[in-house]
């Protein structure tokens, strides 16, 4: 069958190759690949930056962001040949260290864990795939291939979860959040925090296009310009583009009791000169938090597919703003200045 | 009676001055104080740099870190003459914000709460004061003028709340913690730390004296030196000195899934040169936190009142570096390298 592989940290390297059927060892369910979203991270190993192949192997097959169809489960799993699902990324390590063996791979304590895709295992960029019934998810029927967009979405319904404990450990009432960056992560971000009736305010650089009128359709408020001038002391800044200036900004723009949630991967050696002081009392003085948010777990991806599946689909669909064919699979890999989430279409 | 007073934001206006007794409008129990421990913000009111005094008057009374004896109480305030009690610093906004509403003055929201001896009520360095029942807490009789301790207690107990709160929001089983700087709030965290069953260290300038001596009484271990060379990725860090370049070398520090909690109010306008990317990087592929921490509630003074009871009352008394008589007051404001609390004596 053919899959989208890649020799890790090897810029240039990925091509459309021919893969053996996925091994039962590989779990019980065996599952159709209908689509795979593609983000920063497979730009990343795609570039030769990141990325480990299977012990053994020199190749890694791409893709973590799936839509699937079951087309064979065993009875006892709970999934039935038709099923829609969504295999879950990161699986916990083998030791397990105490968060994995609660099931939270996602804040997983020894770097140990492994991510379909990305980190050991291989991805969903093939034809077909096998896994064990509790590393999937079902999604609803009615979202059909828009389930594609459920991995993007577990990651923000984890920094919603995070916002929410950690915001919750005094009383709390949250009226307005702040979202860096209209990509992906940030207008799903803006959808959860509609979602939780609160006044949502989206930033980026697009003066006018897609970006703006996919906010716009959401209820909430679009601004491009400096993160200080957008709304006084949001309860909630969630920031979703990793540019450590941004970051900085964002820690800086919460008011007083707020929570700042990290969701981008930052570049490294870039250097911020800031007023450190000033941010540091203000945190203090304002009882406000800055914290980071990597993947997610089950309850994540459970807490994602209803937060899809209560979304406008025409709104989810056009999030979809290019599918690429398989055979073009190179394509998905270029990203245009309108495109929010590009798809590669392996099966109809 | 006499107080030690100070005309806000006007350097060198302290003095031992000849003020009212304490009113009845301001509460209901009437206190004599025994102590009152001055702290940097004290210092910093002295210098001129802060504090406001109660609305229509020009002079504020200082002091915040009290010990005092009941004089004299309505019976159904459960206090009775003799028994030992410290005044709660912050008081609720009169809105009141939804905090101030839930007792959680210490989180208030529009910053009109009010504070003893720092913004706009009358502290406690004077020799009667008077307050509400629901605003002062008993301490352990065993305790004595030790529970001048209480209210740096009460910013650790709370900052250890921050702490365990956050780091509960998902599985947690923390082990190390790190604590910068080894004043009175360094060694009062360090205290609650080892008091939880953690393995403490403690990071300051002092190669030998006192400092060292006390961290090590604790069962802790004392470091000098870089904050990254100290212990590998501790699940818990907390900053008391306010430094800035400290606070992001205290955010870096921070092992997976940590927490870092600022208690060190910052002086504004000192920037920092810092791998912002690799910062922001950490803490998100580490779901690290910081978290800034400010004052207390009641709530915190029973858990501070609480660990001051459970501590050795021998390390305890060794905090207390000096003791200055109260016609000797400005002493009591200069700060030697060998202090730790210095507490001015109001009453035997």
């Amino acid at each position: 069958m053919k899959a989208v592989t890649v020799t890790p940290r090897t810029a240039g390297s990925s091509e459309l190759a021919e893969v053996p059927e996925p091994d039962e060892s590989e779990g019980s369910v065996l599952v159709e690949t209908l689509a795979v979203g593609v983000c920063g991270t497979d730009m990343e190993i795609v570039r030769g930056d990141y990325g480990w192949a299977p012990p053994g192997h020199d190749r890694l097959v791409l893709g973590h962001e799936s839509i699937g169809r079951v087309l064979d489960a065993p009875s006892a799993s709970g999934l039935a040949a038709g099923d829609l699902v969504v295999g879950i990324v990161r699986r916990p390590d083998p030791v397990p260290c105490y968060s994995c063996a609660a099931g939270e791979w996602d804040a997983c304590r020894n770097g140990q864990y492994t991510e379909h895709g990305i980190k050991q295992l291989d991805g969903f960029m093939r034809e077909r795939w096998r896994a064990a019934p509790d590393a999937m998810v079902s999604v609803d029927p009615g979202l059909g291939r828009l389930g594609v967009l459920l991995e993007p979405t577990t990651v923000v319904a984890k920094a919603w979860e995070e916002i929410e404990r950690i915001g919750g450990r005094q009383t709390w009432q949250p009226k307005t959040a702040l979202v860096v960056g209209a990509g992906p992560i940030g207008l799903l971000a803006a959808l959860l925090g509609v979602e939780r009736g609160l006044e949502v305010h989206v930033v980026d650089q697009m003066e006018s296009g897609l970006k703006p009128d996919l906010v716009h359709a959401l209820g909430a408020t679009y601004h491009t310009g400096r993160l200080s001038g957008v709304l006084a002391g949001p309860d909630v800044v969630i920031e979703c583009t990793g540019v450590p200036r941004l970051v900085f900004d964002a820690a800086s723009a919460v008011g007083v009791g707020g929570v700042v949630c990290l969701t981008g991967v930052s570049p490294t050696g870039v250097r911020v000169d800031t007023d450190g002081g000033s941010l540091a009392r203000s945190m203090v003085l304002g009882n406000t938090c800055v914290v980071g948010s990597v993947n997610a777990n089950a309850r994540h991806y459970r807490a994602g597919a209803d937060a899809l599946a209560r979304a406008d689909r025409d709104w989810l669909s056009r999030l979809v703003t290019r599918s690429v064919p398989l055979d073009r699979f190179s394509d998905a890999f270029e990203h245009g200045p309108e495109d929010v989430k590009v798809v590669l279409e392996l099966a109809r």
